[in-house]
């Protein structure tokens, strides 16, 4: 592990805040300046977004300008690298535990698309339908069957097919993959998943066994059809900081097997509509707005479930102003509202109380009724052939074109 | 686990003995009752020999008139399965570790290669090179050219190569059988492993992954190239007794996931040279007769370092013969002497001091010499295109006539 205070954070953790991979939770709000400490990345300040700005020469994203993605490993060293004139390539995944995919599912991949085109790389994007298979007590069939299903709303995001090789575990998983998972695991004790992890003795071994299929992504070799000969070529991973642990474990082992260290840009959890205590839940349909919601009921989630930083009465709103801290339409319209001056014009007014409640939820709602039309109509086009040919192992012709 | 004393008895392990997958070790002698007790399996008694003569038409195997398969689980019932007029498959393997196999190496080859002409059955054999990497702390590439070394000398046994398919892990681990391999995991605890095998908080974590890898070959819908949709076929193992733990997991989560419990029909360790108090050691060549051996290694080997139950002088041995319970030179005959009246004879002889132990290891060395001497022609004639042929992922055409 790569920063000393880690394992004994880890080892303190404090109960009312716990983030893995498999729960998210906290008992106020989640506290990314603790949590930053504790996974020991650093901060992405603005110094970055001009950065990349000058190095793109196109407008930074918009969740790099709000800082939803918000903390890195050594995103330096890939800006300086490609500075330099080397490439890189970009890995990001999803767990294929359900059919429909919600805003917060999206995040990611919106983001990796920008970094996708900003930069002109290769992209890989795992589906871990062998973890869903696992954690979620789905049969194999079912976890494919999703994996498909979750790869055309990926598709959807409009991904360029010339740069993108989509996998699921159960479909790829052998030859120099399968080499490295190896490789990785012997360099692994149960010790140091149980340190990073939190696994226990009653948990079956498919789950020990896991973390080594996340991390190999991570290494060029594990795609010899994308990168032969290439097992210097760095790697950047755009992800919420919950898969954090994986590629902490991920970085430790990396230079063991000759391999550079990936890079991270990691978000903030897209918070649920009832508040901002974890990440949306797949498993409540009333806290999240699905990518198959309609127009009416993202309009009925929002007003009912949206939880309000707005005062009690408008005469105490209009004295007070709403808790923006808290507030949920607000926080939404921070991730995909694009102009920046409505929003900034949103912040004052809203937090001023001179805006209601009532205004600035109608507004969120247009938003992303307009977010969830284009990608359904995005994914009304996605075709099983498409998904074959994204999913087909073999050369990307336009890898850094 | 089957047998419910197995686990108290492996919680309450006498030290004196230790048999698993990696160490086999006694202070005196191998105690086999104990371990049939400890195990849980049955010894294989004169019914199955003569059964098997019945079912076949022909003299069952040197090494099952012999007892050197001593032991089972479920042979009764691959026996009333084949009586019935259903086929079976036979599975074995090899752990490459090292490049030249002894004698040691070559018994379950010489027994499944008989078994697999006697029944007339369908033979998968899994080269682990995958385990051997993790255990032995091999390169990948090492491992895999042993593997494919190993695979020569197992080529040469004479298996038929119209009914048998080779796979080292490393080649073949993905689709089906690693769908397998979760569907293994997803049943197996981190403390049921720790249980079977022993392992501690300090292994890496590839060793606790290993498991199913072993396990999953015992499986038909591993291999969708040869068995498609015969789910239910059952599969028989012939191994070495520290095989065992692999099994009693296999067989424990068989029938959770549809598939038959694989039947074992489980072999004695063939012994040191310096004596019977565990398998012979790769790591001593002096401790082993090698296939790559001349004939006058050989020669020097039995003469110098193959323990005798001969007594101190001529007179005494006159008076009191042989003991031929820790003799090597006898037990090895009774391994490779094909000849039951010869070997009859010479345990009268020489047990009642008739013989010297010099005239029996001069017949143990013409004995070896002769069965070294034609497995290195049969390995001289072995390609690689043949060991290509024999890996090749395909259907067997000759699988069950």
């Amino acid at each position: 592990m790569e920063p000393e205070n880690e394992t004994k954070a880890e080892q303190t953790q404090e109960q009312e805040q716990v983030v893995n991979p498999w729960e998210v939770s906290a008992k106020g709000k989640i506290d990314y300046d603790k949590l930053i400490d504790k996974f020991g990345c650093q901060r992405l300040d603005q110094f970055f977004v001009d950065r990349v700005f000058s190095l793109t020469g196109r407008t930074p994203h918009i969740f790099l300008r709000r800082n939803v993605f918000f903390a890195h490993r050594d995103f330096n060293e890939i800006l300086d690298a490609y500075e330099r004139g080397e490439k890189f390539y970009l890995y990001t995944g999803r767990g294929p535990s359900s059919e429909a995919l919600h805003l917060g599912h999206l995040v990611p991949f919106m983001f990796t698309k920008y970094l996708q085109e900003a930069f002109k790389v290769p992209l890989v994007i795992q589906l871990t339908d062998d973890e869903k298979c696992m954690w979620k007590n789905l049969t194999v069939e079912e976890s494919k069957r999703l994996a498909r299903e979750n790869a055309k709303d990926i598709i959807a995001c409009g991904f360029d097919i010339s740069r993108t090789f989509i996998f699921s575990d159960f479909d790829y998983v052998g030859g120099a993959f399968y080499e490295n998972m190896v490789k990785v695991a012997k360099c692994v004790t149960y010790n140091k998943v149980v340190g990073i992890f939190g696994f226990t003795g009653e948990d079956h071994i498919g789950k020990i066994s896991f973390p080594p299929v996340q991390a190999v992504p991570s290494f060029p070799s594990s795609f010899p059809h994308l990168f032969p000969g290439q097992d210097k070529l760095r790697c950047l991973i755009p992800c919420a900081i919950d898969q954090d642990p994986y590629f902490r474990m991920t970085r430790d082992v990396a230079p063991r097997l000759g391999y550079n260290k990936p890079a991270l840009i990691e978000s903030l959890f897209f918070p649920a509509l009832q508040g901002e205590t974890g990440k949306m839940s797949a498993s409540d349909a009333n806290s999240a707005i699905y990518v198959t919601d309609s127009k009416n009921e993202i309009k009925n989630k929002v007003n009912r479930y949206a939880f309000s930083g707005g005062q009690d009465s408008i005469e105490k709103h209009r004295q007070l102003g709403a808790n923006l801290e808290v507030d949920i339409p607000f926080k939404y319209l921070s991730f995909f509202l694009e102009d920046d001056d409505e929003l900034e014009h949103i912040r004052k007014e809203y937090g001023s109380g001179r805006m209601l409640t009532g205004e600035i939820k109608k507004r969120l709602i247009d938003v992303l009724t307009d977010i969830v039309e284009k990608h359904r109509e995005a994914r009304a086009k996605v075709t099983d052939e498409m998904v074959d040919a994204f999913m087909a192992v073999r050369p990307l012709p336009n890898m850094f074109n």
